[in-house]
């Protein structure tokens, strides 16, 4: 049979190839054929649909375990308020409105303590505020007679125009945002609600304890099991950004004087490049930042954080280090500079500038070792004084820096006190070629200034927060071999 | 009587002073002038506090009217939605569940028509899936006899997690956060509710049809009173922010270049440092733009932009803005430099730094123009050109500056092309010196490099977007005077 060989291959048509009428067996076949191969390929694309999302999800959730605790309190609290629904006389005991323990579960729980307090309380105050003042108006509302319906109109549109206005209130929208919005809500419904609802105070009630019920239930979970803190997380990104910023100087710092010797070396490691694109991790997290500060308000004292807090200081010392990542978001100009500064020059500089350098991101590993262990740092002073004495070495090699303009050939004997060699001496160049040098060693100054700053901030936090001392005294330590005299 | 000359100025104090208890009148008018003060201290707080608010919301309101229209919205989408109460047939026609949608408007509407569209067809859709998917949970679970609340719970756990655990995945997150919390609302609601409510899927129904009513008014008076879009406040942002950007260029040069040199003029005017900062604005407005880029998707065609109006490009020609921004926050360091360069150095280079700057701050000025009237620039390719050049005129001045090393009294003569005037050839400072300089110079070549990717990127948005052809044709103007070989 000539069909038998065209699809002869396929296990399935073989054994259905034996019947007597053979047209329609082919049809059938053909039908089936591509039924198979329909099947087959929603089956292939749901599979690699599936394989691909649970590859997804696996990554987040294994980049941050965190985020599947969060969701299985969020199932864990709802089933809890369920309970209310299955349970007879829990049901009956809130009036059939187990519906709004819910939603309050549902729209409150959010993924740290912070937050889920913050949503909890405005919840709750700004139901119970909108529900005794939509009484009141509905009481008026009752007693005008026949304005009832324009009294009741009039008092919700006014209260939600205000409500509303009061969120573009920037210091208000930061703390209470959702409480406006809980306000016009329960305002609207007990308001308007009871033009038809016979027992208002009855329902009003029911509804505030359905809704005590929700947030009890969600700060319950969210404090007892596995909290994640809106401060803790803050806490540690400001500690990995200090971190971060420190890699990306080093990095930059080293690419800068390196690469353009072994310009061979294309295929860097990914784990480099993370590291010198580090600062943008900084550039970006303003906004985190501002918001988990905000959040952290509103948590209770918990591990080395206490009530008072000072969770503002985050936020400034988060500005001081944007203000380093802008440094060495420019150090680019210097590594992508089209001109390469002479290898002579770099050469001149590359000791001042590598120890300015480390001495910056010493003090910013410090300071990032310090926010870990949450302790005051003895050798700070010592490495500021290191730094700033880095400064002085990289101004004075600046100071004697053997340049000519465009006069080639000619010997300059510069008093160099920078261990200069020999073939220093004698170089030629003009301002355009040392460029990219001057750029890095001024953002490089710069940038010590500003880690000052972020050090004085740091120092602030540790002071108001009572960072435990340093178990470590001022003892010999590798970086530290003599005494500042004043730093 | 003592007593009457001691308050005697208090009107109320004389006219019950007459009477025969001595000893109780001077009580009660103890107790009297505290309440009266108290009450006065109460009153006035209050008037202040109203009058402090009042002003303080009116600024708010009369800097951007916008957002009283957003309040007078809400409030007349709550009494549109009330309607569903006040008038009979149309309660009994949702069967009194009109409370979800005054809920809906409460919750759904936005300031801006993206949002607000988001917003509802995120409820709408989730309310829908999860609501089906709810009935047949339900259904299945009512077949399975005594593992009902078995079935229900584990569902309702399942389902919450995966919810929960799509809000983490940034894409999803970016559209579809909102209706991620729906649907476990609505799923909790619907299967969990079933439990206890008979006709489930009558109210599943109603539910739905008073969401769709709730919606519909919200997108009725979002769109077609005073509509304000998503789309056109980014569009307006990012011509804001170019706008500022060469304003920040212009002062921060012009400020370097003048301020030392009348440095007794220390009360400038705000308007001066506003516009100084004004880049503080670009580096700031990251998470804006995103978030609008994302609303203004969700937008129908209005004004000039049509439905797949290209809003990503939006955040890239932001992107490229705040690494002007980088440059310029970067310029700081030349204008608070503690070394100044000394007077003839910066003579040598203000002319041709000047040059650069307003180059570029003018092509900043024609892209915020070209973004203002949506048409395409004819004359970019000019400006681009003129910017080069003189950004190698500005390599050409540094090529040819007229330094020494630490070399006092030695005349240089440097063949400078650079229109010198005779002061400038006896010269003598150290690379220390004229670091500042140096930097700024590097800074406004970059400058330019990433001016140049902001105008690729807006060019490539008024390709994209169709902007209109600029009216104006390549007539001589005042910035071109010369055509450019090649840009």
């Amino acid at each position: 049979m000539a069909s038998k060989e065209e699809v002869g291959k396929l296990e399935w048509r073989i054994s259905v190839d034996n019947g007597t009428t053979e047209r329609l067996v082919p049809k059938s076949g053909l039908s089936k054929r591509i039924f198979l191969w329909l099947k087959g390929l929603v089956m292939k694309m749901i599979v690699e649909g599936i394989a691909k999302f649970t590859r997804k999800a696996w990554r987040i959730g294994a980049d941050d375990p965190a985020k599947v605790v969060h969701c299985l309190k969020v199932g864990l609290a709802l089933s809890l308020v369920s309970i209310f629904y299955y349970m007879r006389p829990l049901y009956d005991g809130v009036g059939g409105n187990a519906m709004w323990a819910i939603m309050t579960v549902v729209v409150v729980f959010e993924s740290n303590v912070g937050a889920t307090f913050s949503k909890c309380v405005n919840r709750v105050v700004a139901t119970i505020l909108a529900g005794s003042l939509g009484i009141a108006v509905h009481w008026v509302a009752s007693q005008s007679g026949k304005a009832e319906v324009l009294v009741i109109g009039s008092s919700v549109f006014l209260f939600a125009f205000a409500a509303t206005y009061s969120r573009f209130v920037p210091s208000f929208k930061a703390r209470f945002d959702y409480g406006a919005i809980i306000f016009i809500l329960t305002f609207s419904l007990v308001s308007v609600g009871g033009y038809r609802v016979d027992k208002l105070v009855d329902l009003a009630q029911q509804r505030v304890s359905t809704i005590a019920i929700g947030t009890s239930i969600c700060i319950i979970i969210t404090v007892f099991f596995c909290p994640i803190w809106a401060g803790s997380q803050l806490h540690r990104l400001v500690e990995r950004n200090l971190q971060k910023l420190a890699d990306s100087l080093d990095g930059c710092v080293a690419e800068y004087f390196k690469v353009k010797e072994v310009s061979a070396n294309q295929n860097e490691d990914e784990e480099t490049i993370m590291k010198l694109q580090g600062f943008k991790c900084v550039l970006n997290s303003k906004g985190t930042e501002e918001s988990m500060a905000n959040l952290a308000r509103w948590e209770p004292a918990h591990g080395s954080f206490n009530f008072r807090h000072p969770w503002k200081l985050y936020v400034k010392i988060g500005a001081a280090m944007r203000r380093c990542a802008y440094c060495l978001e420019n150090l680019s100009i210097c590594i992508n500079y089209e001109t390469e500064a002479p290898d002579q020059v770099k050469k001149h500089f590359e000791e001042a500038c590598m120890k300015l350098s480390s001495a910056s991101s010493k003090i910013l590993r410090e300071l990032a070792d310090m926010m870990k262990n949450t302790r005051k740092s003895s050798k700070m002073d010592f490495l500021v004084f290191d730094m700033n004495s880095a400064v002085q070495e990289l101004q004075e090699t600046l100071k004697t820096v053997p340049i000519e303009t465009n006069k080639p050939e000619e010997e300059v004997t510069s008093g160099e006190d920078n261990k200069g060699d020999g073939e220093d001496r004698a170089m030629s160049m003009s301002l355009h070629e040392v460029l990219p040098v001057t750029t890095l060693v001024s953002l490089l100054i710069e940038n010590a200034t500003r880690i000052q700053t972020t050090v004085e901030a740091v120092d602030e936090l540790a002071n108001l927060a009572d960072f435990k001392q340093d178990s470590k005294k001022k003892t010999g330590d590798n970086n530290t071999k003599q005494p500042p005299p004043s730093s």
